[in-house]
């Protein structure tokens, strides 16, 4: 992987002067081009051996381009805020919009890499993270991001002389530090470790660049030659659909779903709803209290049919808590901003931080459901949402969240009553609306998007709970029983 | 100011019995209505005595509201990247979108007060708060926003009783701590900087309405009735126009001016340039590798003519920095999300953390500039703009930023010069457009509007600094040692 960057590349002066005033121009040209189009992001990593030029490089960039649409992120020490996030958060607040070019200078790499070399994880650790990444950047490619990975490489005697001539210069020497030396020590585990991870992570998608590190010139043409061709490439033959090789969907050949074993007539009578109420709020309001609650997270999703009965099944929750402790996420039409980004996007940034809950009211699954049925993406886009979304998922129980989600159903017959009562009653919050009706007359393609899901997305570590909601107490006891114990299950696995 | 809320006010079961209903209809409509108009936010403060009902409040209001148009923020402990930023930082951050209500619980009151009461801070500190605040206040609500702040109140034994009886029940045991005992004993203290701090804030746009704690019906009913009329007078009456009392700006009689007086013709020649900048971009560079860096942050702007060179100025600059450590903001028109935040909430958002640099191409002084001489927004808008930027900066250069203004300025002809030599390029990113020659007819317009912000803005704080840039190398180099100068000073000033 590494034996082409050890060659000694390099280039003269008077082939560099001829070179650089073109490629400069182009890439400016490159980069208007991309602001004007704002249809895809620049995602750039810049990784590699220290002292190979990796700094230059991004400076570079920002001298040859406009720095005005580039951004930077140096990923150095996380803030507290992040510490309290999956470690993926700080990546995803950081992505760079459509029409931009962001710059990862350290990236989703560093860790697991550096960890590893340290030994503070082990093989399979590695192995697993590099299973991660290789389904984050395939998602972001689908979303649409052009993913540059540049690898920065010298050999240990490149290094060790690199890092002699820096620490002579008074103007450098600051970046040499006892760090750095010791990570020299470790330069043959290093590259080992790298080099395991690049063929591992160098894609169809998003294959890495190796770069020789030991001249200036060599490696500022290079990297410019390279991100200008990808961009290039790119704007001139935009990508207007990328194929799927998953097989359709298939109905089952019977009419038998997990809806239809359900026992819909499950109800709860005034009375025992009242006592199991105040028991399952009381118990809901100690855990949240509870000492070990500050070390863990909750997410409680909501996914139903039309009046199935979701907003005062929240309310029911929202009841026994402390209003400072959580937030609902009513999900709306995605904004401006969240439209320049990756679908999930608008999720992570309201991921609670710990001993906070956050309520969706309609979730991420609206990619499988609505967008599905409705056409407002392709086939392609919410056949990958499955494993995006587990994978995302994946991340936050991880993380120490308590991930709960409930789809509410109603019957059929049920739901007409719920519609033609609201339609009785003028209060107007509960207008029924054109739209609601149109999407029952699509009740069968919205049961089927549903089964698809649950069988997609009910994993052992976040499982679905259906809930039997035509009788409202029952839905409601059911949820905040669901909700209980999922807690008291994690707070007794973690202890 | 506190004797009405020490009467033992009631309300019996019965009465609330009958009230209830009607209410949470009433507020559930009102909220609804805020949703759909989505034309201010509500911003509801809820500050007062421990033990006097704040938090039952807030969770009440919660459950008789829609709580997913509910956001509640518990302004506790600071996070780093808070405390990297002014204490207002957080508040703005966390303010309410419109249409939706957010509710503050702890507030831009509680460190003030608190710290007074604590012997922490002097007279004239809390008197300098309560002013900034009354500033910040009166901003939201020119901005559109309904503000709403409850103090909510106990006698010293009202609330000695109520803390005994929390923790007499286990359930409730928790929230009375030491420190709630400890503030107790100042109470009388506490009081009367309380009702200092009210006094002083109680405007016309934002009057304090003190609830008395002791008695739950009272409070609560007392709280939803005042919220409702408040939200439904402003719903049904929308404002239209908020009346300003400044008079009109006039030009000075004669045509003399800032610009007439600036020696138009100095200029720097190449050799001169070459070396002067390296010498000041070498200067800035050291300068941001400084120790003394690590502990403040610096913001620079750049407004000037159309072709006045902001571009290049700025490449200048950033050619000396690491770009891990520089960020440039691009001020482009604004998103969905800004538009239904007050003006200045899109600059808050990118300001810089300590040890860094943001570099402003436009800035919040468009409000003054462009949207002035567009009619972009109405006269009072702008007009009040002066003294909340004055504000704003002085936020900023308190916490340790250095501000830098730069306009750059160019003569008429030159501008055409360069408008006609751009033409002539086919170097599309200059391509000049219509606008720009739109912009140049109104070239007196936007030359009054100068004049006056930089009479109404050029601060002891933050001075503009009036570049000649007529010539380019003048120009850039004159900005690069401005810049040096400025952090040199603040370091001074600092150790």
């Amino acid at each position: 992987m590494f034996e082409s960057a050890e060659l000694g590349h390099t280039i003269d002066k008077v082939t560099y002067g001829a070179l650089v005033p073109k490629l400069r121009e182009d890439l400016l040209n490159a980069q208007f081009d991309l602001s004007q189009q704002s249809s895809f992001p620049v995602i750039l990593l810049i990784d590699g051996v220290d002292g190979a030029g990796k700094g230059e490089t991004v400076n570079l960039l920002n001298a040859w381009m406009d720095p005005r649409h580039i951004e930077v992120h140096a990923m150095g020490e996380k803030s507290d805020e992040e510490r309290e996030r999956p470690p993926m958060w700080r990546f995803w607040r950081a992505l760079p919009p459509k029409g931009k070019i962001g710059i990862f200078f350290g990236s989703w790499y560093t860790a697991p890499i550096v960890q590893r070399v340290m030994g503070k994880t082990k093989a399979a650790d590695l192995n697993q993270s590099i299973d991660e990444i290789n389904r984050f950047e395939k998602m972001l490619t689908y979303e649409g991001a052009l993913i540059i990975k540049f690898w920065f490489h010298l050999s240990q005697e490149a290094q060790r002389k690199r890092l002699k001539g820096l620490e002579k210069d008074p103007k450098t020497r600051w970046r040499v530090t006892e760090l750095v030396w010791e990570r020299l020590k470790l330069y043959s585990k290093f590259r080992k470790i790298s080099e395991q991870a690049l063929r591992a992570t160098s894609t169809a998608e998003a294959p890495w660049i190796v770069i020789e590190g030991t001249d200036p010139r060599y490696r500022s043409v290079s990297v410019g030659k390279i991100l200008l061709e990808a961009m290039r490439q790119r704007l001139d033959h935009p990508v207007t659909a990328i194929l799927s090789n998953v097989p359709p969907l298939q109905a089952p050949l019977d009419r038998l779903n997990v809806f239809n074993k359900l026992d819909m007539s499950q109800k709860i009578v005034k009375n025992t709803f009242d006592s199991e109420l105040e028991k399952y709020q009381g118990k809901l309001n100690l855990l949240t209290r509870d000492e070990r609650f500050h070390n863990m997270s909750v997410i409680a999703l909501f996914e139903g049919s039309d009046a199935a009965g979701k907003g005062g099944a929240i309310r029911r929750i929202t009841n026994a808590l402390d209003a400072r402790h959580y937030h609902i996420i009513a999900v709306a039409a995605p904004t401006e901003e969240e439209r320049a980004q990756p679908y999930l996007w608008r999720f992570w940034r309201h991921i609670p931080r710990i001993g906070r809950v956050t309520i969706f009211d309609r979730s991420w699954y609206g990619r499988v459901l609505v967008e599905r049925v409705e056409k407002l993406c392709s086939e392609t886009d919410w056949l990958r949402a499955y494993g995006e979304i587990n994978d995302f998922e994946e991340q936050l129980v991880k993380n120490n969240t308590v991930l709960v989600k409930f789809w509410l159903t109603i019957t059929k017959d049920e739901q007409l009553r719920r519609f033609r009562e609201r339609e009785k009653t003028d209060f107007k919050r509960f207008k029924i609306t054109e739209e609601d009706w149109r999407n029952r007359k699509k009740w069968n393609a919205y049961e089927t998007a549903v089964c698809d899901m649950i069988d997609r997305t009910s994993t052992e570590q976040a499982p679905w709970t259906l809930v039997e909601a035509n009788n409202k107490n029952f839905a409601r006891i059911k949820i905040l029983k669901t909700l209980c114990q999922q807690i008291e299950f994690h707070m007794k696995k973690k202890s």
